[in-house]
């Protein structure tokens, strides 16, 4: 057994004591005679798991008690079509900023129930900076304000909550939260797709301010209204559960781990030491974003040509470093460094990013 | 370790063999350096998982080349929302037939986009029994009708394909797909959570025939839209990638153990069984649906009084014989027998049954 440094941008690295956990339970859970996999998501037993994850949730992520947490199948692009089902009236107008491919999903999603207007974009320059707030062109009557806090793709991240003053502020997170403190008050929707910083795939966690919901949405199935999700904890159909247990153990994880401060401090660590070899390499490396937007969770880099971009991912899996190629919506090279990956998976891609420049450079 | 006879409903028990071979790829899976929980969607090794699975379930359940086969979270719940929106124009007439709790579901779903025509029901006589096809009110206009071809809570079950005419069929059929031969030429769309039959929770497989791919349906956002998730062969967004690999695994185990027509005589025997204690207890046991249309899956019944059901079922747990607690919806006792519960699970059942009746009787 030979596990690698692996930088997918998710599906994602895992903490391998967590694995650890799910392996040894995997025939037998807690002494019930089954598999976690195989007990009815309403028996008392996993009650209990899935209770334990949403406080453990609450603790690490500092959620107050005024807002909502739900754990949902379908994913992130799920949660983009409910929130103006579930927050605008229809034909409403809403306001979209645009700082890489996902926010361009999450309107696409919209589009169908709502008015989108894009209050600001950075598509023009290529998703390489974040349109400074203040000149944001926000409405008047938006049901909403959406933002993607951390571009999975173009690497770009915000260092600050803008101010849209009293209109309810979404994010999507899924690529950065509990990697550093987020003020949850901030926000009226905060949502995730569990994959990258809270560990398993095919579950995720939407955070909603209560008061939202009371306000009426659009016409739309039981399955897809959040109060109704809220009203059953997270348990209106069959959820997840083995996800919603692996979340768990997450969880647990990043707690013993000292929480998200630790990561915060983890990821700066980790995160510097890649741009580091980027900026330090002469233009070798080349990394567009401006600094200070860089995400500390997804660094997109290229090489000089195509050529020796493809030499690098197939030269570092070679070398124990997974899923380096980058996303085919930009090519090049991409590193992922989300809370399961340790100090030392940047540290050995730094020392190979050094000595592939060296050698090739 | 002490694995007992699980009758959950679903989430449901597992083949051992399955469960054992997850164990053994968690911290590693095929050489590849991580675990398979942790690897992108899009990478070709998951990719071929994906692609194995659908050609071992096109197999299994003999799909023919004009359907599409969907792999997607959220839920048959979801799925049932979904029929609608992709199916039907707004506010056209559809037609739902009323067997069980999980048809009254279906039609929830659907209400607000659609105008659901209730074409046959056997409420009023809860649910003992299926209304006779010829006797079904079918509107001349409807963009489908739908059923539930296993009425899970209820334990009532569909013996024949119904003759709907040229309106397409579609039906949840997520409580005995794969447990019997299915003609799907007959339908026109099929789903299924895989949590029963299939195994695994957390995953969702539908089934569609291509031409009804070309409906226009209503307006709706790019992620409840069949259309673009059949064009990225599910990887319209991350899907439950593990859940998916557990599905293939147990499609895998079906077609070693002779595919759907070993399940048939498997599941005719385990439940009859069942059936046979029930009805040879002199009154003692009671299961009141109609005998030609007895689930072959889910069996209900209901001794003398809450007292001696609560008895039966703490009882029979201390026997090994796991969640024999009715659904709360009907109360008493249900035994669920899919595919991976072995035959010495009814027999085991069935001597429990004969054994507390000769103690409490």
């Amino acid at each position: 057994m030979t596990r690698a440094f692996n930088f997918s941008a998710g599906p994602a690295t895992l903490p391998e004591t967590v694995l650890r956990q799910a392996q040894a339970e995997m025939l037998e859970w807690n002494g019930v005679g089954a598999s976690i996999v195989e007990i009815s998501h309403r028996s008392a037993d996993f009650m209990a798991v899935a209770a334990q994850a949403d406080a453990d949730l609450r603790t690490l992520i500092g959620i107050p008690d005024d807002y909502a947490v739900l754990f949902l199948g379908g994913g992130a692009t799920t949660q983009q079509a409910l929130l103006p089902l579930n927050f605008a009236a229809p034909g409403q107008r809403v306001d979209y900023v645009l700082t890489g491919h996902w926010g361009k999903t999450a309107v696409k999603q919209a589009r169908p129930y709502v008015d989108v207007h894009i209050a600001a974009s950075s598509e023009a320059g290529g998703f390489r900076d974040i349109p400074a707030p203040a000149q944001w062109q926000l409405s008047n009557d938006a049901a909403y304000v959406h933002i993607t806090a951390n571009e999975t793709i173009h690497g770009v991240e915000f260092r600050d909550v803008p101010d849209v003053g009293g209109v309810p502020l979404i994010a999507d997170f899924s690529s950065s939260i509990a990697s550093e403190p987020i003020d949850v008050s901030r926000y009226g929707v905060i949502y995730a797709g569990a994959q990258k910083n809270l560990g398993p795939v095919g579950i995720t966690v939407v955070i909603i301010r209560r008061d939202l919901l009371e306000r009426a949405g659009q016409p739309r199935a039981d399955i897809f209204d959040y109060r109704s999700h809220v009203a059953r904890d997270s348990m209106l159909n069959t959820p997840p559960t083995w996800n919603w247990y692996l979340a768990g153990l997450m969880f647990k994880w990043m707690l013993a781990q000292g929480g998200v401060e630790a990561f915060a401090r983890l990821s700066q660590a980790k995160s510097a030491l890649v741009y580091e070899a980027i900026d330090n390499s002469g233009g070798f490396y080349r990394n567009d974003v401006a600094a200070a937007v860089r995400s500390r969770m997804n660094i997109p880099f290229f090489l000089p040509d195509d050529e020796l971009n493809a030499r690098f991912v197939s030269e570092s899996k070679r070398a124990g470093l997974l899923a380096l190629k980058g996303h085919n919506a930009v090519g090049g090279i991409r590193a992922s460094l989300y809370n399961a990956m340790p100090l030392e998976g940047a540290q050995a891609l730094a020392a190979f990013m050094r000595d592939f420049q060296r050698r090739n450079g």
